[in-house]
């Protein structure tokens, strides 16, 4: 892992001059993780135009990071900022995540940058890839394991714990967000928490979740129905998986990303629910759970290629329900790599 | 719960004056939690000196916090700093959280003030209190089921998962932190991640994990002997229990924050340990897992009623292995009630 590191600093160095700074402070901690490998809650890395980098973390994690990243130079200091900032004449910093209060206590050399190592982990390696895509593998399996169990008169939260053990039990290290449940009216509600409502009968069961593998993120909807199926609901269901087809068939390298979403958009527009899709159609994926590119109508920029990304349309109707079908793909040259694979038919159970 | 909110708003209101602004413009995440009861990736409150409020959250929210603050005017807007910056002559921003970034956009009205929603939060009230024994009964559960159930072989990695899984299944929302199992010599390492290694006889296992209710975090250590059990790790083991009963028994309303520190830290230096062990001896814990107040021989300030905090002494030697145990206890006038209750002695598997 040491030259991936390497590499992936070089690459990042190799953009510093344009920005008219000699080193960037990274502080972020996710992004410390992906120049170094080392997982700290307290931990900077200065990444100087080279690729050559010094660390600095506390006693807790010094004797990690020595063997995590053998290659780099480690002070061992508490106030990890500071302890880097004179080492470079022009340093930037990550003007993005770096507080206030941090920021002015770090001299006048200083330098504002924005979102560079962002930008550098756009395009996943392979190793990345496959890491997402076994984290999609025991989120599709947990799925399957779970959704069969699913009975009238469980909760959500009861229906959110069984996916998040199922997928523990499989090997994820964790879920990789908060999961979604959201069953009949509650399913208007995009980020619903999962709550106390037992399931019924005629409804419809939104479930967003997804399992972190090795620091990577999947991300996964599925809306099942709890027979029996209403006509709207079915009519609902088919709409958002065809405008989920419509956006998946859109993400190719090179692609738009607001092209991409209203390749699914238009799709929902025509029926006559552009005002019940109020969120973006996508994001990237990856060390984060939500992180660039964005699939949205004000989206600037195109897609590139090895682009873990989501594509999540809904359609949300207060007081009657909703309905999200959402997948994790990449972009490839011949056509987007599905990572989550569970059936988009309409789940009768 | 509206009420609670409220009351909460109004103690932090009352702080405001001194600090030179009319408003306070709160964009920490678990601090707009903690004043208006909504769970939100982006939400953020203005809160007067009144107590009133008004909270912007974009579309994915705005039902939720419809129904969980029906007594705060709620802006709908994706900017949601922006949205509410200008509906006060002089507002404060939350500067040890806000991004450089974020800050240059708000305009020229605005003042920097510090950590006074953290400073409100110090003192629990007896609702978080019982979520918090909540969470660490969960926890205390939990490691009394998965503790008999360690055998050679099993790898840290198994045992961190085990003891997540087991939580979860007894009601815990999710783990509150990434569990650190550290066996053999890993347990030189103070925040070590679990990996593979085989636990195997003759080693200290160090488990510190805990379950999160409702929003707050239960944090525990335990280390347990894989017997047989050598001489040095049964002193090792007497040595922090006798450094952590006296933190403990100095943990009192009034108690100065550096005097707890060194009421635990004497006895490890009295044994010759004094450079082995390197981190302060506790934190708060609430809404996280880390929070003012914090003990350290550098603390100033002292400890108040109803404050939930740890005692978590530790003794790491290079090569060989390490202790700690730790409790999460609140001050109280009488003595400090425990919340962790699992036993302090050795357990020798």
């Amino acid at each position: 892992m040491t030259a991936t590191h390497r590499s992936r600093r070089e690459r990042l160095g190799a953009l510093l001059a344009e920005h008219d700074v000699d080193a960037l402070l990274v502080t972020r901690g996710v992004n410390v993780r992906y120049l170094t490998g080392l997982v700290s809650s307290n931990a900077a890395v200065l990444v100087r135009e080279d690729g050559s980098a010094v660390l600095a973390t506390d006693s807790r994690y010094v004797e990690t990071a020595e063997r995590v990243c053998p290659d780099v130079e480690i002070v061992r200091r508490r106030d990890v900022a500071a302890a880097l900032v004179t080492r470079a004449a022009r340093p930037g910093v990550e003007a993005h995540d770096m507080s206030v209060a941090a920021f002015r206590d770090l001299g006048e050399h200083v330098a504002v940058t924005g979102r560079l190592v962002e930008a550098v982990r756009v395009v996943k390696d392979e190793q990345e890839i496959e890491a997402l895509r076994t984290a999609c593998e025991l989120t599709d399996r947990a799925f399957a394991g779970v959704v069969e169990t699913i009975t009238p008169g469980m909760t959500e939260r009861q229906i959110a714990r069984a996916l998040e053990i199922r997928m523990m039990e499989l090997g994820a290290d964790k879920p990789a967000f908060d999961s979604i449940v959201a069953s009949g009216p509650n399913g208007s509600v995009p980020h619903h928490s999962p709550g106390d409502r037992p399931v019924a009968r005629g409804d419809l069961i939104t479930m967003d979740f997804g399992a972190l593998h090795d620091g990577y993120h999947a991300d996964m909807t599925r809306t099942v129905a709890l027979g029996p199926v209403a006509d709207w609901q079915r009519e609902l269901y088919e709409l958002v998986a065809a405008a989920q087809l419509a956006g998946v068939g859109a993400v190719a390298p090179g692609a738009g990303l607001a092209e991409v979403d209203a390749a699914a958009r238009d799709v929902i527009a025509a029926a006559g629910h552009a005002d019940r899709f109020e969120h973006g159609l996508g994001h990237g994926v990856g060390l984060e759970i939500h992180e660039d590119p964005f699939l949205r109508a004000s989206g600037a920029g195109r897609l590139e290629d090895r682009v873990p990304i989501t594509v999540e349309p809904g359609v949300y109707l207060p007081g009657r329900g909703g309905v999200r079908i959402e997948d994790t793909l990449v972009t490839r040259a011949g056509g987007p790599e599905l990572l989550t694979r569970t059936t988009k038919e309409l789940l009768v159970l």
